[in-house]
């Protein structure tokens, strides 16, 4: 499935590689599917990295993330696969992603992952 | 007493074991008795970890809680327990609970405790 | 139900009944049980009224709401049941029951119920 | 169209209908498609009504508004048509929609509509 | 008691008695005791008026208030006898006032009492 | 000029003519330039109206809005001049449109206009 | 003295003296002088009027503001003064002011007065 | 004087002794007198603690905060004095207080002492 | 300047000297003038030290900074001359002072300044 | 590009150039245009440095940011050159610069970049 999703993801060169900064991008408007009672999940994407060569162009994430609206997952699996999709497309120096998931059953939760390029 | 309650929780297999990431779960609608007084306490159990082989389900959760519901239980004593069952059933690398008991007498408290996996 | 229930109420002396003036009680501890799931709901009680010759005692309200606690009644009729009561116990020359409730399935729901003494 | 989504709501038999009173019902989890761009539009539909006879159920009214999901729709097209359907199935002496819609463009909307039954 | 209490309040000739104005008061530091249990109880008293011929000074009416800081009084009549008391001194067109107490045993209340002048 | 920035404004055929409701709609990207002094001016521009056969298109709403940037006008004219412009295009039941300027000098200023057709 | 303060008050011709609408300013830099303790008091000057023929200028009113800076004056009397010189100097169809002034001895005041044109 | 408030607090055993874990008690309620001006002081206690073999108990730390209703103290000495208290009944391992005084001639403060027990 | 300014300070025996702890002092009421304008700037000065023998009075801190209000500065050489004079009255183990100043042109600054005893 | 805006900075000599100390600076009133699609685009630009021998005038940085106002330039871009010129015209002994973008197509995005001078 990954691969797939994957696709839509387009990049742009990093215009200042010399320095280390940081892109912080919260897309509030995250939808997917509970894959057990195929009820809709809502939640908030919030993704922070250092970019190394590449940096991930705004638009295309926006289709990418829209691929998960009739897609079945499990909160946790969502968060990892989003985070080694990015990380497998823009080889950042480090990502974060925090998936902050509104509340079912009165119950709220977030998944924090992270990504730290090896040689960095 | 804690061995009934911690039947309730059920667990799912880790989907990224190889990751180390975070999982955080807020439960605002806590509620249990006063040992002394017999008077509902209400609060708020926030619960974090970073999961080894199990995760815990949400909906088992939400049902091991609602057990503490008629049960008369000191605010020391409840987070305490809540954080040893939840460690008993999940074995997670780390875990803390914040719990957040609203005001008695004009007075609020909270109790915060954690665990660390010894090799971890 | 509702017979037993009231019973718990107690009453004290308006100290100024030539004045027209308004009470507002907020209790924001407030649970109940759906009578379908037999899962708990949480709600927060708004009560505003102009006494006549009685008010409510506030500890006897908190024991009156209490006795909800493991009781099964959907929204509308544990609103509309609760103004009853206190009217039936304290014959307001006015009231307004405002009961909002903690969301469920994304979902959040309150209740605005009023009662005016026919003669005022 | 609106028949057939007008088909999953249901109802149940308003326990007080002798009194007038207000229910409130806040959706924050509407999501629809744009008819042009196919982009989908996020928002919140919040209700309030005076009920007759009838109450809508709050699980068939979830059903109800996910069928929005993947059907494209103008803001002032959703909020009248949920308004119509919800007018026709509960027949309420008094019904408002007020439709609030996330930012599209820097520009934030959302719609409001009324209903008022002929006789009361 | 009221007529010892009163004596505190001092007044000074409104400086603009042709014109029909509000002076709004907010004392958020208003402490008693309660009559029955000896505890503290501590609230916000706003105070908003018309003033005719007299103003309240308000370094006079911050001394009035903390009389009641050692004073056994339920809320109803707190707030009756402040704004009775405060109604004698200046002889306002109007006032107001609202009352705002902390909670108790998780119930929050405020009472709300007016005054209008006769011939106004 | 007014026509001129007019002929951006685009409409689309109001869907429910035959019942009055209200769509507002928030910009709060807008600048403009004070004809003294040539610096920006920001704010927020919040529109109010009730449709009758035309409803403003969005888009064009935020081309028209865009028209402003590098034009010279004050506060009071140019919320006179938006409420006329879109008048005079989409001739509605009624209309109110409040600016909300950021601060100059320390002082935040807002204009609020409103129109009512004649006949209605 | 107001004559005096009044001088500093510029004005200019309504652009759309046609049409009623309301001009709201905010001047949250206020500071003038206890006439009694010499101690600085601050405040905010909130400004609403409907215009006639003129509006005042922004930068003038700051100026004008600005001389109470070391002027010894009661709350009751700078916010009916304000009103004085204002309404004297645009002569509005009406003019609302509320100063809130900043808490002294825990206590936190403010002052409304209005003005409404005779023939309006 | 403080030995005789010392002796208001109660303790009892810590649950959970072979665990370092922190609990944290707000108390909004806090009310003292200036020792120059009599003047009431008001405030907020906020303690946070590892207990060792003793927790101090709620409605004891209520009673002994009350003491200091009628007493003269300084700011710096009643938060310095509570934390010597605590520690001389609890021998937390650790122990911080905060106290936030509600301002005074416009300036708020706030003191801050820790202890941290010698061999931990 | 800064020698007479400082003259206003007084100070008190720090009653704990024995124990490292914070005081925090928040100045929300501070305004200078604009050298170059001449116009008032306000601010809020925040100051949070670690007393040594020495601690400052409130009173005298507040008559301190009134000093400024008439007096022509910029905002780095007003935070860092409070800091020296400060430093030189009390002689603190370490202090901090953040001065947030109002927006002017838009734009909002603060100055933030620290000393730390040379032996401490 | 860069050396042009460049040339509208303008400094003043660090009043206390002996001591580390931060400015922090925001400016919520940037804008420039998107290079691709031409739209506006706003954010909030906010600075925070130690100054070594130079602080910048806060009239010329506004005049400097204004300059972007009909420049097209993606946000990693803006960022960095702004960091860049800055750097350029103040010699700072550090800098930090947060820019936070208004949300496009329901995504918020900020970029985070530093700067450390060699020898500090």
């Amino acid at each position: 499935m990954s691969d797939d999703f994957r696709n839509a993801l387009e990049t742009f060169e990093n215009p200042f590689p010399d320095r280390d900064y940081v892109i912080d991008t919260v897309c509030p408007e995250f939808t997917s599917v509970c894959p057990i009672t195929g009820q809709p999940d809502f939640g908030t994407i919030n993704i922070s990295y250092v970019p190394d060569q590449l940096c991930f162009e705004l638009k295309s994430l926006k289709i990418y993330l829209q691929q998960y609206r009739n897609h079945g997952a499990f909160y946790e699996h969502v968060t990892n696969t989003i985070l080694d999709d990015l990380v497998a497309v823009t080889r950042p120096r480090s990502m974060k992603i925090v998936a902050d998931f509104t509340p079912r059953g009165g119950i709220r939760t977030s998944v924090t992952v992270e990504h730290q390029a090896p040689s960095s």
